[in-house]
């Protein structure tokens, strides 16, 4: 079918466009910080990492500016980079007990995940894993702040969270309208300390998003144009950027393509992504602590290989928009050479999991029953094959 | 030079991103506007045209569902397609005498834009000139809901808004972060009856918006792939739409893409757009009533015409990003003549304004000092050749 055809049947459902984040994009952007907070509370609660944060200074920048407005800080520490829910009720207690009346995440995806959701659960007391998986539905929540400093999920200008339960071996993600962040203060320079493979796995999660969105329900042409402007400039701006870590302009761009992955532009028109392929890596990630973005590159390629001949005109449009090529198999193989080229495994050997772990992957899998929202798929073991590249 | 080398060079200003407006699109998009209204006030300022709403339907569809509501609808009829000042400064004193707690605008882009300074102005019972020309700068505004009736001008999801006064001659834009409206409604529907001449102005304003971000202030190549993307799907739906003025899926499209023409998406990384071209369009509708639109695509190519020997590589990249081509001449011809395609007038001639009618464009294009914030020109005689074609 030509595009054309594709684009005249096109047809936009009921839909809404809402995302009331601010973003304070540049060197001076935390300049605003404790104004802003001011409106709000004058004590807060300040969730970062496992102390990345502090070696580099961004700590101690945030936390003398706050002090200097007479702003009161009650910290929590230690979110792991795949965010575990038993952290995540550690952070609600500690917010609870003190009384904060916002909450700062300072970090990347998974800190800000986890402070979304500890902000959700605070003001009624509610049980964590309860509002992920929608068994309690909270009404309120305490003011999201966000201090980025990795350029990946665009946590930091949507609705989105994603945590991990260690017990039920599950990794979930959710949507909230009040789990939006009402600022976020995009640094360039705060990123410049993340290193060259972790810089690279955000490049593919937020290329990941792209795609979800892309492959997701709803028909927009539209949000396909601004998925292949996202891709495209990421593929440009990523080995510019891996070349030069502390290049500002490099790191501003990568930036604002993460949050715009993700912040509901690449899905205008639609009511959803596909996110067949996340809950594949999440399966990774459980199993085996795979960094999210290296889940991504094993995942995405295999996934596209399994729909290949299920949904050819769809991917070969992706392929069309992207490079200008129709071709699926070449499409696939650029997307695995990007990955590689730019440091991020295409296969779970390079990922350091073993052909031994196989039957583990495909069980976990079957048990969580995972697939996309669009998309739907459950050949486990053809998946998991792909992803080993014995197929 | 060439783009990679241009895109090195580029570096990303501190800029904010911010747009709370939620837009409700679809056949059932105004199913929620009652609910909506009643969550701030029971007693509205309903705000319309000339009647076209009346005889097509639209306001007996909204005032039915607002009553059967317990809606009580002020109502002030009468805007014009370029809005008068001395109409706002009479539907504020409306909203003043009977105490109404919002203002709902049901019409196109001077109906949106007026009732967007009438809400800036009633709290404080502030001038509304002195408002557009900061004056004042009032510090609160009645919620603004919009039900949208012509895909132009991006009003209903942005912070501007243009106004004429008969006056001073003078027809300007401002900005205020107030005037983002709460809530609009966009069914598609509500456009088919919007004929072809005025359907082909609306695309010409906002493919015109799209220009003015692209040589706005600041630099991003990724908005600049947003520009290209909405240009190339405008032109795509364009000529389908004017041929079947009744096609959901067409006009659906058309009104996304002038929404996200001036919703921030097309400047993301950027403080301002050029608005030279605007200010020249301006010049005519307030000597001549020209509509705005029909403006637009005269002054466009005149403007590029003027400016092709100062910034060549700044249109040859636009050209490449759109026609995949950089040669300058071209692609000024290529808009020109899409522009004429679609029916909007490419030079005064066209647009019923006479060759004795010059000197007093000049004289008042000088009188109100009119360019752009980027890029600043004073030619105002050949530019009114150009755009007479006599140059």
């Amino acid at each position: 079918m030509s595009y054309t055809d594709i684009l005249i049947d096109y047809n936009m459902e009921n839909f809404t466009i809402f995302n009331p984040t601010q973003i304070h994009f540049g060197k001076n952007a935390i300049d605003e910080l404790p104004d802003k907070i001011k409106e709000y509370t004058d004590h807060i609660l300040l969730m970062y990492g496992k102390g990345s944060v502090i070696r580099n200074g961004y700590h101690r920048i945030i936390t003398d500016k706050l002090k200097g407005a007479g702003i009161k800080i009650t910290e929590f520490s230690g979110i792991k980079p795949n965010p575990l829910v038993s952290d995540v009720e550690k952070a609600i207690s500690a917010g609870i007990n003190n009384n904060v009346g916002l909450v700062l995440a300072l970090g990347g995806g998974s800190v800000i995940d986890s402070a979304k959701i500890t902000a959700l659960c605070i003001p009624e007391k509610l049980n964590a894993w309860d509002v992920v998986i929608a068994k309690v539905n909270p009404k309120q929540a305490l003011p999201i702040f966000t201090v980025l400093t990795l350029a990946a999920t665009g946590t930091e200008m949507n609705q989105f969270a994603v945590v991990q339960n260690e017990e039920t071996k599950e990794k979930l993600g959710f949507r909230s309208h009040l789990m939006y962040p009402v600022h976020s203060f995009i640094n360039p320079e705060f990123t410049y300390s993340v290193p060259a493979d972790y810089t690279a796995y955000g490049i593919v999660d937020l290329i990941a998003h792209c795609f979800e969105n892309y492959f997701g329900i709803g028909e927009s042409s539209l949000s396909e144009n601004f998925v292949a402007s996202v891709v495209k400039e990421s593929m440009y701006y990523a080995p510019l950027l891996l070349k030069d870590l502390n290049n500002y302009n490099y790191r501003a761009n990568i930036l604002l393509q993460s949050t715009f992955a993700l912040n509901g532009t690449t899905m205008v028109g639609k009511s959803s992504g596909d996110w067949g392929v996340h809950a594949i890596g999440h399966t990774l990630s459980v199993l085996f602590d795979t960094p999210h973005g290296a889940s991504l590159s094993v995942a995405y390629p295999a996934w596209l290989k399994l729909m290949k001949d299920k949904i050819p005109d769809k991917i070969s449009n992706l392929s069309r928009l992207i490079y200008g090529s129709e071709e699926v198999d070449l499409f696939i193989e650029k997307i695995e050479l990007f990955f590689k080229t730019i440091g991020s495994p295409v296969n779970l050997i390079e990922a350091g999991i073993e052909l031994s772990e196989k039957e583990k992957i495909i069980d976990l899998m079957k048990k969580n029953k995972i697939s996309g929202y669009k998309y739907q798929f459950s050949e486990y073991e053809k998946i998991t094959d792909l992803m080993y590249g014995i197929l």
